[in-house]
């Protein structure tokens, strides 16, 4: 394993059980009966303990999104064309995109990364990290190199200490990438051991018939990488995306960083996967924004142990429902700092 | 009927269709596949028809909170005593409740109501429109008469009248009232047609016992109000609150004003039920902010036809569920005028 991946997870500590416990004591002291704002109180403590702060400062909040091209494409998986992802990371870059006015609405600073898309976008607000010009179609071979997965890992890993650095105290995540919930489909299968006709639905537009081709694409892929041991770094690399490579740093970096990680739907449940499967303790600074109607993600979060904040029947990606859950967390923090 | 409730009711129009199919055609012009902010594009629509405008200028929220006392505490019916309802009232007025922080943070207008409180609060940052001194105990006779209930349905029509013309576009509404749960159960249990046993939960603390007894007193409140006709005024009166009665106005002036309304939990479920049985148009301006986890809850959003956008288990009431939807409504409308 990469010295830089390592690193990170053995920088993950457990949540800070004794500032949980005062924050939860300081909770009880409010005028209001024990217990009666329930998850939100749930919320405030998880968030105590990741912070190691019984009474952490109001929330500074990111949105981080991450592009990437997937070979997976080449087999029609997707309603898009593969252009789109370039076409929309140059959205984000403009302020055009559903996630941007989100972020804003969320007072959020939006940080778009290219971690291989298939043309370059050239834009001053767009961050570079490309590991490649897109993946090759897992379908035939490994979606990436393990050395390119590690690579997309590290950069990951980076930024988290950058946002940390910089006074950044919680993450929301995002992903945009035409394929990628068929590489999300691949993982969930792989990882969770379940069928892809199980994992798959119909992403951001598919038919019936679509569906089940993506569902055969899986069964390609999962056909074409056999993987021996559960080195989940070789999973990434056989079956993942650039992105999806790249939101597993994050959350690895952003734990280690002592962040509160925002999940989105079921794309960035595919980085949350793996991430806990190469660092258990990364879970309990996870927080699962939104429920994906992709019928994977409901399981992956099983797996996980986490409940959806939101259940909004949202499709989009980008980190949308992500960020729609950042008031919730900003709000639970708050509640903590009542009188 | 009173001729100030007439009046609202003849008021409330349909939602504007044209607005809404232009903010629905709007949304699938932007940048991200048809419908796949799902609920949320719901929401921007129906705001849209709400406030008879395509393309709404941003939200401008209030949340009113109205407090009474209730004739149901004197038979154990609550977890605290009457006393608390004034000291509450007193604490939103100094910014120390729950409700404070959370309707700060939805960058909301706080409106504290004194809907009849047992003890006056006197407090300039408290609007005092007393129907009177706390309700009767509905388990012996009429909580209230039909003139206080018709006053207190006229002063809440008036409060929303207020809120329009100062601007506000959306008001979220909550309660405070030792033994409300009582009364919302009542009024759920004559509204519905349901057994009191089915629509009584344990509202902020009871423990099996308290839930049995409230099942008891709701029983004895139904028997002791044998309710002839269907009038939905005659039902408020026997069995409500001078807040529930307050919020059904405020619901309809709302309605009337063009006003979104954003319900909180069991307690404003009730005056929704009443409003939506003297107005049925009212119906299609009521945002489910939070399901309660008081069993009667979901029965009435079910007859309602509401579906919740928070399940938190909260059960503190004040309007911190409605408060905490605010974001999301706010970033609905939000995302219309996204270019």
């Amino acid at each position: 394993m990469d010295d830089e991946l390592r690193l990170a997870i053995q920088r993950i500590a457990p949540l800070d059980e004794a500032a949980m416990r005062a924050a939860e004591q300081e909770l009880d002291r409010k005028t209001k009966p024990r217990g009666s704002l329930g998850r939100l109180e749930r919320l405030a403590a998880q968030y105590a303990g990741i912070r190691g702060d019984a009474a952490p400062p109001p929330l500074v909040p990111a949105v981080l999104v991450a592009a990437a091209d997937h070979g997976y494409a080449e087999d029609g998986v997707s309603a898009y064309p593969a252009e789109v992802t370039a076409q929309m990371v140059k959205t984000f870059a403009a302020g055009g995109a559903a996630i941007c006015v989100l972020a804003r609405e969320a007072g959020a600073r939006l940080v778009v990364i290219d971690a291989g898309v298939r043309e370059k976008v050239d834009s001053p607000a767009v961050r570079s990290v490309r590991v490649g010009g897109g993946t090759a179609n897992a379908a035939r071979g490994p979606a990436m190199s393990r050395e390119q997965a590690l690579q997309a890992i590290a950069a990951g890993i980076g930024l988290a200490r950058e946002l940390a650095a910089d006074g950044i105290t919680a993450v929301a995540l995002g992903e945009m990438g035409i394929g990628n919930t068929t590489a999300a489909s691949a993982l969930h299968a792989s990882l969770l051991g379940i069928e892809p006709a199980r994992v798959c639905g119909p992403g951001t537009g598919l038919d019936a018939d679509g569906v089940q081709a993506k569902v055969s694409v899986v069964e390609r892929a999962l056909a074409a990488n056999p993987l021996s041991g559960d080195d989940p770094v070789d999973t990434l690399a056989a079956l993942g995306g650039f992105e999806i490579a790249l939101l597993t740093g994050a959350i690895l970096g952003a734990a280690s960083e002592r962040l509160a990680v925002v999940l989105d739907g079921f794309i960035v449940g595919a980085a949350a996967l793996v991430a806990a499967r190469l660092a258990p303790e990364a879970r309990a600074y996870l927080i699962a924004g939104t429920l994906s109607p992709e019928p994977g993600h409901r399981l992956a979060l099983d797996e996980l142990g986490l409940d959806p904040l939101l259940a909004l029947e949202l499709r989009l990606g980008e980190g949308t429902g992500a960020a729609l859950a950042l008031p919730l967390l900003r709000a639970a923090v708050a509640i903590l700092s009542l009188a």
